[in-house]
């Protein structure tokens, strides 16, 4: 259904574009994102845009002859998203990494799509400010990010990356460049294009670049350590610190089994392991920032008297940046701990109400036991969004993959029959399309798929990603 | 293009719906909206419906036969939204009027879409909880809100309308029942259906339940009303506040002009006009917020000292209930001081960056005066949505319809150059789809009306507003 790549046409991408790669130049890295179990594929040829107009002109030449095109980040997505997985042209963005300028007036910084998530975060700080949004990986690209509208630790109390977008400029598939949303927070000016954009994983155009919101940072924060008999009463706590007008920045939950695991990866325990001879069964992690020390203070004794009323076993207090950094130094390495010790590896990161998270635990734990797999869990204990790797151990891939698929089906069923969704933070790519049709129904599907017509008449963006079956 | 109803199909109507007014049953206010000046035109049919499934068998009944539908809540709006320009069945939402169920682990409450905002405000303020959004019509249906992504005063520091959907049910133009979103907080399952029914007024679907998000109220609160000697002054201390990490909930700007005539209209001055013989300009209406008594004190010092430096002639503290509902009633009734004072009326609600309000406003007031018409400003300082109301005083309507038209078009242009958009919460309607296409450009508005196709192949639904140019 597309075309090849001919030489003539290379010839006319040359001439639009001084960044084009082929045969052995192109990185094999662009055959696969982190997940390589949902398919590999190589492009035939690859650009590395150095600007809106270069990606447009590119785009544009595709459009023409029908041939498909995959936008790239970083690669560090885990649902396939970014694989070219009908060859034609990728378009890498790393190179679009300037971050151009902040507004202190109307508090938003204008970047380039390809700056990491790091880069901007760590820029932004040395300002005062803050970009709020904290997905676990930060060396994506914060385009990227957008594209999956990406969550992170620190969405219970900021919200996803979807809340900072303000603006973009968008390379559409037929080669046309447009601007959505604008500097201001508020608009009811049509459909919002720009909220659509947002989550569409480069499947209805490419971003190139982004006006995003930025608030002054918190002047002081503090991680607490908190260990509990069981996870049950773990989760009970969460809904406890909005009530008590809390708002940590992050609540993450974690087994103590994902724990031992991680801190054997990074050969440093923090985590405590038993207190008293009573054996702990599962930790929250929880951030808190206020604007001053004492103000601070005041929130670490609040947390502390609430947590033990709430069934806690102790409270550990990091209160320096680096006690801070150890104790989130497990948590940042689940996933490398984790496919250190195993074969082969899947993921989901559905998203459940907060209040089913521990049941749901229960049923995930038992399902995974009678489709014969090892699952490991962690998540983000205050809005309700799980992340559970399966591992293979010693199965062979096409066991693995049956069984794996088997203990999906189960557990989305459950999820959506809980009230919650497919994936809270990592997208859909083209490893997850089956189970979003079944969890969204197929009018949601029909509808998806007939926006996608109207940006992209001949599918040649992303093909085989978000809402096209094939 | 359409069908006319015929006795059969009315028959057809009635067997789906106990509900159904016709000819002199129908109210006359079915014909308009709060801005009649953007046309008047009857239903053929009311449905005073009662279910999302009564919706849904009458819309269904209407796309067999291809009669136009509207929808409409309470019929507050600015823009034309719910006006039946093209007759056919108007749906009448406002008796869906259930407050359903909270959830006080999520934090969410499921309603109706036709209850009042004003219900809401008050039943979630008697459990200790808080709904944000907070448009100056508190009698307006919160499914109107959603359907127009109202803003209001307290979008500077909460958010919009947007920002508390989780969830909705839908009748989409074909009849069919559908459920976007979830419970959750987080989601990246495919193109966000929900936030493009946000906004999309009533054209795409037609919201008949929500599940919204609720936050533990805050437990004091304070206004301050600051006058100063100009308005550029008043608004330079706008982004100070952000600084300092004061996070207002509210910071409205007015000039003096449009409070005396709403306090002339309301009968109470409470604004000072003068200060020590030195006359004042303009003024910041401010709320604080917090969570104990204390705290707020602590902030309103801060407030008072922070503004008082960026030149403020004064600071009076609003705090207790009564003191603030005397500070904001002003505020709340200059629509209704303005249309006591005028034969005619036209209003825009633009939004520019922060930073640029002082000059636009300028700018606007000096377009008014080439243009011959009186202007009336007030708005949202904080986040850059200002209220410009044209009167007509004593101009006939064909010709305060062409100079307001000419000043529209020179301050929308205006605002596009320095980087705002047409509306800020209001929505476009039938009243400014024109202005629309200008704004955001040719191939946006093709990609919103590719979309309006993708929903309503047959375009019955809310025909001529938003994204339908005829």
């Amino acid at each position: 259904m597309y075309n090849k790549l001919t030489p003539e046409i290379i010839e006319e991408i040359k001439k639009v574009s001084d960044n084009v790669l082929e045969g052995e130049d192109i990185n094999p890295d662009y055959a696969k994102d982190e997940m390589p179990i949902y398919g590999t594929h190589m492009p035939d040829l690859a650009v590395q845009a150095r600007s809106t107009e270069e990606v447009a002109a590119v785009v544009k030449i595709c459009y023409e002859n029908n041939i498909p095109v995959t936008p790239r980040g970083a690669g560090t997505g885990l649902v396939g998203g970014c694989v070219p997985l009908y060859g034609g042209v990728l378009i890498d963005l790393s190179k679009m990494n300037k971050i151009k300028s902040y507004d202190m007036e109307n508090f938003v910084v204008d970047i380039e799509a390809g700056v990491l998530l790091n880069d901007l975060a760590e820029d932004c700080l040395s300002r005062g400010m803050l970009y709020p949004p904290d997905p676990g990986e930060k060396f994506a690209c914060v385009g990227g990010n957008v594209a999956t509208n990406a969550g992170g630790m620190r969405a219970v109390k900021y919200g996803a990356t979807r809340d900072y977008v303000r603006a973009m400029t968008v390379v559409l598939p037929t080669g046309e460049i447009t601007h959505l949303g604008a500097t201001v927070s508020k608009t009811s000016s049509g459909y919002s294009l720009l909220n659509l954009m947002i989550g569409s994983e480069g499947t209805l155009g490419i971003i190139t670049e982004l006006t995003l919101k930025i608030i002054p940072a918190p002047k002081a924060a503090a991680s607490l350590i908190i260990p509990y008999e069981d996870l049950k009463t773990a989760l009970s706590t969460v809904p406890k610190f909005k009530m008590a007008h809390m708002d940590p920045q992050a609540i993450e939950f974690m087994e103590k089994e994902i724990v031992l695991v991680s801190e054997r990866y990074i050969g440093k325990s923090v985590f405590p392991q038993q207190l008293d001879g009573a054996d702990i069964g599962a930790y929250l992690l929880v951030t808190l920032d206020a604007n001053s020390e004492d103000e601070l203070d005041a929130l670490i004794e609040q947390a502390a008297e609430l947590v033990l009323e709430a069934g806690a076993m102790d409270v550990l207090v990091a209160d320096t940046p680096a006690k801070m950094k150890d104790a989130w130094a497990a948590r940042s390495s689940f996933l490398e701990a984790i496919m250190e010790e195993t074969k082969l590896l899947d993921e989901c990161d559905v998203v459940v109400p907060v209040n089913k998270i521990a049941d749901y635990l229960v049923f995930a734990n038992k399902v995974a036991e009678e489709c014969g797999i090892t699952i490991k869990t962690f998540g983000h204990a205050g809005d309700g969004n799980l992340h559970i790797y399966e591992c293979s151990n010693d199965l062979e891939e096409e066991e693995f993959e049956k069984r794996v698929d088997k203990f999906f089906k189960a557990i989305y069923d459950e999820a959506i029959r809980c009230g919650g969704l497919v994936s809270g933070e990592h997208g859909i790519g083209s490893g997850k399309v089956k189970y979003l049709v079944e969890s969204i129904g197929e009018k949601n599907m029909q509808l998806m798929e007939g926006i996608k017509r109207v940006f992209d008449p001949k599918m040649i963006l992303n093909p085989g990603k978000v809402c096209y079956r094939l």
